[in-house]
């Protein structure tokens, strides 16, 4: 039945943003009208969701069983044996399956239906919702990346003065937090550690701190800044100068000929981060706006207006771009948080 | 977080169904951020919720994690020993459940409590909404009963010639299938069986067939109809005559000495059926309705007038009650199922 789709479908969400690099995959086995087994991919490197079904299940009960699962089984040796193979094995009869691994030689529908297994590719909008970045994100190297930005409604992130605490409300922090605990990584730059010192970690029960990455094309840093100091998540700096190196032995300087947004992404793309929140000052946060390598623009607008001479406008370029040439946003979601709103964009 | 204990409840609500006379759990074990076990109760008998989720995370790696569960845990020894004690047992450090078990000795709370874990009861509207009907059901040992009726905007089953087949739409019979999929048994009258001879079972890729429950209390059943021969699911006929008997080896006779509708149906609930769906004619579908038994009325209303004398008007009873003592319900949800509108209602 549908409903048994959206149900693994359901399970991957649940591990969305824990997966790391890998994609979020929920899968559900159902024998005689009744679920026996659920899994989903907890973790790069740990089994997979189908797996995590079957063994539910028993192995040896899922002869003549349904799975369905969020993605394609895999038919590729990676870290673990192929689903595909395991499900010929113990005698699944029939495979459903929500969206096809455009990123991989995928033959795993192929492989398990030559031994005669029934295999449906049923698409679903919110599979397809769950995997476009994950896919972009994987053909190109870069992580999914979001910006977030707090602003007043003259979109301004600080008075001229730089005074930012705070703009907006209480519930926006911990909206921000449950951001945070979605990503792998977040991207500041100098300056804002200079003006806020923030420590860009998620202060919620269950929460799970990101890496921090700090971008420095001088080299300068304060070192009294508190996230060098808390030991909570690893923190990376970021340079373009050769001959900076770190005085504490817990922060990684890595050090890049061109600091430019995809040579960045890239690089935290092989390390592993499959999702990034760029949190920054005007410079950084405007790179990254206009770079193409962003899926989501989260912005949260404070009913309050700054004016001033604009010094923190959250987006400034050198050059002027033409009317018609602009960066387009589409608007996917839009809610009130206490007293600001949220909204959630997609670049188009 | 809170969308943790959400998703220990979404996983009970998959399950919702499957689990007879037990009720539907959700489980979800996270530790530094992440969800590293998922669990539900798959069928009464089976393991809870709980240990479905330690044995996902692995009975070693749970130490110092949180478990988020959509019931308190329960401390007794049933078809399982409790799971109190084992999370006790494993380490884990923090306890989060949505709804208490007030139809039990609950010391779940108190038993891991006083072993030093903090035990936190989050009360949530979703959870409150699956377990309602389920707490009634098992104190009053009747199991949760929705009544199903198909009927014209002028509250007709079939004209006066019987004709019925087929008022509402098609797609309005793949939602009864739905509905039958959730329920163990299916009560309908020999009266139907005679008129339109259903065979009441679920016609939808892995659907579960609910037992059959035909009342007769004359003793005279067809016994040409389809589903006395299908040999789908069981049959069971309630009668108060005593000397009744089945020429069918596999059609149970159940001898009652009153066939009234509490009467029939704490048997069924004995016997392990925690969901009964009530699909019949006239008689026996007034005779629920008027009961304090039921929980959810579902009426397809097809936008067809069929007029005539109203031999067949699917709520009929020989007394006439004052306006102001008549049965009440609430509409909680409806909607259009092609060109037919669903209500769905409680008893208020």
């Amino acid at each position: 039945m549908k409903y048994y789709l959206e149900h693994a479908i359901r399970l991957a969400e649940m591990v969305e943003g824990q997966t790391g690099v890998n994609p979020p995959v929920g899968a559900v086995i159902v024998k005689e009208g009744r679920i026996i087994g659920m899994g989903a991919h907890l973790k790069k490197g740990d089994k997979h969701a189908e797996i995590q079904a079957i063994d539910m299940a028993g192995a040896q009960n899922v002869a003549g069983a349904t799975i369905y699962v969020s993605l394609e089984p895999c038919s590729h040796y990676g870290a673990t044996p192929p689903c595909a193979a395991k499900i010929i094995e113990t005698g699944i009869q029939k495979v459903v399956y929500a969206a096809r691994d455009i990123t991989l030689p995928a033959t795993g529908h192929e492989m398990m239906a030559e031994k005669g297994i029934d295999v449906q590719y049923t698409p679903h909008p919110r599979a397809d919702k769950l995997y476009a970045s994950f896919f972009a994100s994987k053909t190109t190297e870069v992580p999914i990346v979001t910006v977030k930005v707090s602003a007043s409604l003259d979109g301004k992130q600080a008075t001229d003065h730089q005074q930012s605490k705070w703009i907006t409300s209480k519930a926006v922090k911990d909206d921000v937090f449950q951001l945070r605990h979605m990503h792998d990584a977040i991207i500041t730059g100098n300056g804002t550690l200079e003006a806020d010192d923030p420590s860009l970690t998620v202060r919620l029960p269950e929460g799970r701190h990101p890496a921090r990455i700090v971008m420095t094309n001088s080299g300068h840093i304060d070192w009294q800044a508190a996230m060098f100091h808390d030991q909570l998540a690893p923190v990376y700096i970021y340079t373009d100068n050769e001959s900076f190196v770190s005085p504490l032995d817990h922060v990684h300087v890595v050090y890049l000929p061109s600091t430019d947004v995809k040579t960045i992404l890239h690089d935290l793309y092989k390390k592993g981060f499959g999702r990034i929140l760029v949190e920054a000052g005007p410079k950084l946060t405007s790179q990254f706006l206009t770079s193409e390598f962003i899926s989501t623009f989260i912005l949260y607008l404070a009913p309050k207006i700054i004016g001033g001479q604009g010094k923190y406008q959250y987006f400034q370029t050198d050059g002027v771009t033409p009317l018609d040439q602009l960066a387009n946003f589409e608007i996917v979601h839009s809610e009130m948080i206490d007293t600001d709103i949220k909204l959630q964009m997609k670049r188009m």
